[in-house]
């Protein structure tokens, strides 16, 4: 069959260590199912500003333009935090998703069940959880002109936040297009009581909303959304944002569940181009010792064959193998109850690897 | 003694009655304590905007201008939701803040021993919660320019986020100053990974931080703070930051006490000027029924009396006497478990004063 290219981004911290068991997890699912997979590493974030001066090496870029999805670790470390903004990590993430296009975030919230008391929400709140909050991801506050200037007070500082209707129907359309394959319910998420940006972005949903009238919409408040993640978190299905909204709303919706380190993420452009990374971070502290998780790098592989690739049963195949190889009660030390038991990265990869 | 002018604004909803307990509170002490207040009703809101074609009436500001302090209950409601943005409560509210100077919002977030299980969270996580988010308030994206014109891709909307180091350097000292009385922690939070208003905020702090040498300080970006709340909220004590940012994360942190409908919040100008009011809304669904609950008004005024009078011993006395009231088991509906032996309004407001 077709052969698939990914481009392959370890990152740092414990992003090498995650991404090779998803790697391996590739390889078995080449064997299994007779797929056949490119693979490319490409160097960014930390990494690359040390090796090439530059967190988004040129070279890095054709790599990712010229594979089918992108697999991503993790970037960052206290190590760049000071460096100045073209040396720092985040710019290179900011500047990736500009470059592919990638405008639309999906950061699913769910519960894993051997987690369900990681939470520091009660058992009873968090029952049947499992929420995907779209955001917006290449326009708003992050990309629109910031300056500098001597102002009547002194000086200033600003940030222009700016949406057009074309940016926030794609992203819109797309939200209800993933409503309609879950529960069928849309929370637009905006502050139209104060903002002209949602008051458009609002204007649009609005529009959009008749083609889908299978699916239910509101509109929240985004501060209201924030507490009613607190108090009501399994009433939420789909959840669209914009950017900045959505960076907050998405953090504080994966922590609610307890279940953060185990998270895939996925973020996608026009057609079915996407990259693909766990929600938690580099994790420096832990970095090189063998004591990550992988699963939620592997989770994004699964997702990876699921939306870029039409590789359902393979999907279905690495989510099973995960579930089965948790509910046989094996865990790395974040998720072990009993540290001492606890799997290193290779061994949880392994096991999952073996179980597909 | 001198005599105090109070503007009272009573508001929409559920605003009149709560209003009324805490008057009976003020002339109560004023019996004891031989205070003389001055109070003046003013129109504001939603009932300004059905009774005078505007949410904030210009005799309303004059009124408040001329008072030492504002009591507000509460506005707004779906009646004016859909009104054009001059015909709005909120519109009212940004133009009151801006038109008095508030800068500076302070929303505690403290667990009531009475509503421990309303919350949530788990009990042992919320154990020892108590925080202030300190909120800047007539700044930021909230009152940038807005616009809207044709751009490439159609229409658009922008917002303008604006900060002058003025503007961060009142708000910021105040954030230190309170934490200083409180617990000596300050955790500045901002996007300065992204947004240049963050970045100047973050020198700001770093620059006034050296004359607080007792109070510890953490910079923690916004995505990562909306987690931390959730994670270990108990760690907390002062966090200060932007509008926008602390419209979201005031909201999460009164939420997760699940106390919310107990909170007393202020919004302070220069000097001892204050605004005070409830978090809770307008609660129009159970408005002119005597059910709503009177304590965060209350407790409104005590913190009037601390803040802008300092009259710390009868602030303490109302505080006291809600306590008591509570110990002995007295709620109001929205707080009882057997809702059948629930009290009014009036009765829960008339306890408290015999309690004084
Ligand atoms: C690192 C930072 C620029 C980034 C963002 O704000 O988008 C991160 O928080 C995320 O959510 O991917
Ligand atoms: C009503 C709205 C404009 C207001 C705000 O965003 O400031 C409210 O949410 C608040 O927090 O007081």
């Amino acid at each position: 069959s077709e052969v698939k290219k990914i481009a392959v981004i370890a990152g740092d911290g414990i992003g090498p260590e995650v991404v090779a068991e998803a790697l391996k997890v590739l390889k078995k699912t080449e064997e299994l199912f007779g797929y056949a997979f490119e693979t490319e590493q490409a160097l960014f974030g930390g990494i690359a500003i040390d090796e090439r001066g530059t967190p988004l090496p040129e070279d890095t870029l054709e790599i990712c333009r010229s594979a089918d999805a992108v697999l991503l670790g993790a970037v960052g470390g206290p190590k760049w935090d000071n460096n100045p903004k073209e040396l720092r990590p985040e710019t290179g993430l900011l500047g990736i998703r500009k470059a592919l296009g990638l405008f639309s975030n999906l950061r699913p919230a769910v519960v894993f069940d051997c987690l369900k008391d990681a939470s520091t929400l009660k058992p009873e709140v968090l029952e049947g959880t499992d929420l995907m909050v779209v955001r917006e991801l290449t326009g708003g506050i992050y990309f629109g002109d910031k300056l500098r200037r001597q102002g009547e007070f002194g000086e200033e500082a600003v940030d222009t936040c700016v949406y057009n209707v074309t940016e926030v129907e794609r992203i819109v359309r797309q939200a209800f297009e993933i409503a309609g394959k879950r529960r069928n319910k849309l929370a637009s998420v905006d502050k139209a009581n104060v903002l002209e940006t949602s008051r458009l972005w609002r204007e649009v949903v609005n529009r959009i909303a008749p083609e889908y009238p299978q699916v239910e919409l509101e509109h929240v408040l985004v501060d209201n959304c924030a507490m009613q993640l607190l108090r009501r978190p399994s009433s939420f299905d789909v959840i669209v944002t914009e950017n900045m909204f959505g960076d907050i709303l998405s953090d504080e919706a994966a922590m609610l569940t307890g279940s953060i380190g185990m998270l895939a993420s996925a973020s996608l452009g026009e057609g079915s181009y996407g990259l693909y990374e766990p929600v938690h971070g580099s994790a420096p502290d832990i970095a090189g010792q063998g004591l990550a998780n992988p699963i939620a790098t592997i989770l994004s592989l699964a997702l990876m064959f699921r939306l870029t690739f039409g590789y359902e049963a393979a999907a279905a195949a690495i989510e099973a193998a995960v579930a089965e190889v948790l509910d046989a009660g094996h865990r790395t030390s974040d998720i072990a109850v009993d540290k001492s038991k606890a799997l290193s990265t290779a061994q949880m990869g392994d096991l999952i690897v073996a179980a597909i």
